[in-house]
Parts: structure tokens; sequence; C-alpha cells
């Protein structure tokens, strides 16, 4: 069996094949990742005739990737991520976002048609909700609020456009926030962690945040890439499964636990900058249609979201 | 008041042209169209320096037209638009239609952030209904099962996260099939028209035909561009409204009704290549939410579809 592992270096993408390592099941598997520039912490983990080096906009390079590989399943996690910076170049967001899926797709529908690819959307899809429509189910309306959103529509949508127009064998994903190590400061948590250590060492006198108001579904990053698995193993072919605890935690909360947690006082300062144009109130996901499947939320389901920190 | 079209040299762009010039309403307004290439007919209706013709998916042209003609409003038509034809090169139709929208949304909030855009999707959004979801009103889910549908899902939902993240006067419209004087041979009605012709000319046998099983919502495109007229002047900011006659018709009877009218007999061939890879059976328009904004169908509404091909 081969395994192709898009993002492979990126923060989802080093756990699930740390994930699939580890699991007896693809001890025999062949698994490769693809990075854009450096492998970093991937080079430690994989051997490095199975690391590909490539920028998956250009569809000629993907469809030379997906011919050589001849992968089985595609875990396709590679996209450009963070919802806050998202803002700062609005097309090329947009246009990487869907390049990386057109030239996997059209790859895979040309050189591998019986792979099976997951195809990874976001939470951000369903964008804004009114406070009757929670918890989110699958069902919930399309409402991005921003360049991210949308472009995680478009990905996911083009997967179930691929399932229905040329029969591929496609299980599409809407992860909720997932946090955990070797995560990039440009997401909440790390970003946190890293102030109130400047703050600590006496680099900076307060912790400078965006809303805190705002209520987030928070996983370990662990319990997400299990669910990646599971839905490639069990998954139902062009069906869509949220991913995330099920549990609501606002922000407020996670820093004070943060910051209680500190060796000196930590002051808040509020930031008008760092308040995204349209912040969503609250985000909270039913899981219910990944549980009857099988999912487990097993990092996280002692401990409070805090401890996990 | 300063009112641009885009796309105005297209089917439905030169019909709105042609409405608006002809409403008392907006004799004093100064209407501008864009198109790409030929201007064509927009030539005998515009005054050329009113007829700018622009690559919308060149950013910077884009905001030097908006900082140039300062419209009041943007009806914002332009798009690649051919469902059958969106198979032959998917990325490129994905691209073309993103970049419309992000350059022109982008150059709205740059220097016309108070103008008020029409943003035009499409049925094809829906894409896939199950029986029982019939007719399809503006909360159907959004499973469009062509590239031309994702695109249109991702020029909606932009024009959704502008209103929301940036407060733009958007109003978003997904007209169904309509039809008319002027549509290009890429659509249905034309296509069966060019070719019973060329049958009674004897220079073909028979007409080649791909699903005609489908039933679809054609109306006049006179309607149509009422309908976008009508949306600008009274549709809520932010809010999606349907348009589409609310009747459906097989493509079946349509091609009788016009066989019926010609002049020899015209033998029917099913051809393989005609058929699209994922035809959706049935698309009906619930109309509900733009009649109660005060839409009349009015091309259409004694007569049936055969009689106004």
């Amino acid at each position: 069996m081969t395994i192709l592992v898009t993002g492979a270096s990126g923060f989802a993408g080093s756990h699930l094949i740390e994930a699939l390592l580890a699991n007896p099941q693809y001890a025999h598997a062949d698994i490769h990742g693809t990075c854009y520039g450096n492998a970093g912490f991937l080079e430690t983990i994989l051997p490095k005739n199975t690391i590909h080096a490539i920028d998956l906009t250009d569809q000629k390079a993907t469809e030379a990737l997906i011919q050589t590989v001849q992968p089985d399943w595609i875990f396709h996690l590679a996209a450009f991520a963070a919802v806050g910076k998202s803002y700062d170049d609005i097309p090329k967001v947009l246009q990487n976002n869907l390049l990386v899926q057109t030239s996997m797709l059209e790859s895979v529908r040309k050189h591998a048609p019986k792979a099976r690819v997951l195809v990874v959307g976001s939470a951000e899809e369903y964008g804004w909700s009114e406070p009757g429509e929670l918890p989110i189910n699958e069902d919930h309306p399309l409402r991005p609020v921003n360049a991210y959103g949308v472009s995680k529509v478009a990905q996911d949508l083009l997967g179930y456009a691929y399932f229905k127009s040329f029969g591929l064998d496609i299980v599409r994903v809407r992860p909720f926030n997932h946090i955990g190590p070797r995560q990039s400061k440009d997401f909440v948590v790390p970003a946190f962690e890293e102030q109130i250590a400047r703050v600590e060492r006496g680099e900076q006198n307060a912790i400078h945040v965006g809303n805190l108001d705002a209520i987030r579904d928070f996983s370990d990053v662990r319990d997400i890439v299990r669910g990646y698995i599971l839905l490639m193993e069990k998954g139902i072919t062009g069906e869509v499964y949220n991913l995330g605890s099920g549990k609501g935690t606002r922000i407020k909360d996670l820093l004070d636990a943060m910051i209680a947690k500190a060796s000196v006082p930590i002051p808040i300062v509020q930031d008008p900058d760092r308040m995204r144009p349209a912040d969503i109130p609250e985000m909270v996901c039913d899981n219910g249609k990944a549980k009857r499947l099988g999912w487990e939320i097993k990092e996280m389901n002692k401990d409070s979201i805090h401890k996990s920190i």
C-alpha cells in the first residue's frame, strides 16, 4: 500500500505521518510526504527518498508526482492555512488554495483514478452562525466570512464535483480548530505562548490580544489526524465529516489558564490591529457523524483544553 | 448616478444595458460597460467612450477602472459562463472566475467602498438535488457537480465574505437558465436552433443531442435582467436571491416543440460525447424571495417556454 501525504511538513501533516508510522496497520505501507520549501522536522521521521519538495500549484509537477508515486491513498493537506494572515493578500490565498486543489484532482483523475483522496476543508467554511444553529453539523449553511473560508469551500466542493462528475473516490473532512506541538505562531495558542514567554523574560510588558470573547472548538491535533486516518478507512465516498471536540472554549478562558501558569503577572492589552474584520462569535462542532463511524477523542477526553497546552 | 456593467458585451450584459437605457428612471444615469475583446453589439447601444475593453482578471487594470468611473452601482456579470465547455479546462475556468471576483471586490474595497455591487452566482451552485428538495430555495445545500458551479459558489461566497468582513454593499443573485436573442451557441437552445437550421438546409442529416431527460427552469433573459435591476433597487445588503420562472421544462419537450416548427423532419441522434459527466436530473427555482421583493415575470407569463423561442 502506498500513502501520500501532501503538506507533510506542516502542523497536521507531520502529526499525521507520525500517526501512520506508529500504526501497526501501516507498518508495511510506503509512506510519502510532500513539502514546499524546507522539509524541517519531516526529515527526522521520513527517509529522504520519500520526501518530495514540490510546488503543488504547478500541475505538471503534480501530475509527474502522482504518476511516479501511484498512491492508493492521498491525504491532501497542503494549503495556505492561517485565517488571520489570509486578509493580507486575499487573491493570493484564494488562488493558491484553488490551484493546489485543481492540480491534485486533475492529476488523480488522469494518473491514479482509483486512489482514495481525503479533501481537507475547514470549520471556517461554515463561518457565520446564528445562535440557534449551534452546534454545527455538516448541513449547516456555508457562510464563510474570510478568504480562507471561501478557499476551503472551493476546495471542498471541488472534491464533491470530481466525485460526482468523474467518480473519484473522495472523502471530505471539515476539521475545527486544533492545537498541539509544532503549531506555527500564526495561530492563537502558540502566539499567546510566545508573548507570555516574552513577558516572562522581560522583553515586553504585556500580552497584546484581539477578540477574547470568541468561542472556538479546540481539539488535540493527534485526535484530528487519527480522524483523518479513520475517514480514509471507513468514510463513505463523496460524504463530508466534521472533526471537532464538540466543546466550546472562550478564548479569554484559554488565555486566563495560560496566564495562571506564567511565572510573572501578565497584563492584557486589547489591540484593535489584532481584531479580525469579521470575527465569528461562536463555533462548536457537532461531531456525531464522525463518532458514528468510530472516531474517539483520546488526547483530551479527561483533561480540559488548558491542561493540554 | 453612475452605473457600471461588467461583461456588458455578453448575453445577459447586453440585455441589461438595453433594459437600463429603456428605463426612464435611469435616463440621466451615466452607463458604462466593460467587454473583453470585441465589443460587438454593445457598440450599437453605448457611446464608445463608455465602453471599456478590459481584462478583469488584471487587478491593477480593474482598480484603475473603478477609480476612474467611480460607479454607484456595479452589475458584476463578467465570468466564464458555459457549463458544458467548463469541463475542457477546469483549472482555467476556476481561476478566471475567481480572479474577476477578487480583482473587482478588492478594487471596490479600495476605491469605491460605498458602491452597491450585484454579485452574480448561478443555479449551478445548488447542483445536485434529491427529489424532495425541489423547488430550490436559497437555503438549498450547495452541491455543485462541475467546475463552473464551484467557481460560482466561490464568487458568490466571496461577495458574502466582503459584505461581512469589510461592510461592502453586496447583493447576491442566483439566476436559473435564461434564454433569448443573442445567446451563444454554447447553450442548449441556440445549439438546437443551429443544428435544426443545418438539417433544414441539408447540411446535416440529424440533430445530435445529449441528455434530453433533464428538467431545467428557463426564463426569458429580459425578465432576468429586470430582476437584476430590481435587486439593486430593493435587495437587502448581503442577502442572496434566486431568479427563475418556477416552472420545470424537460429538454425533450423543448426540442420537440422546436422540431415541430421545422420545415423538414428532424431525426434525433443521442450522442454520448454530448452527455455531461454528471447531469443533474431536475432544477426548478423557488422564486418566492424575489417575488416578495416585487419581481414579476413578464416576458413568459402567458406563453409557454416554447413560444418564446
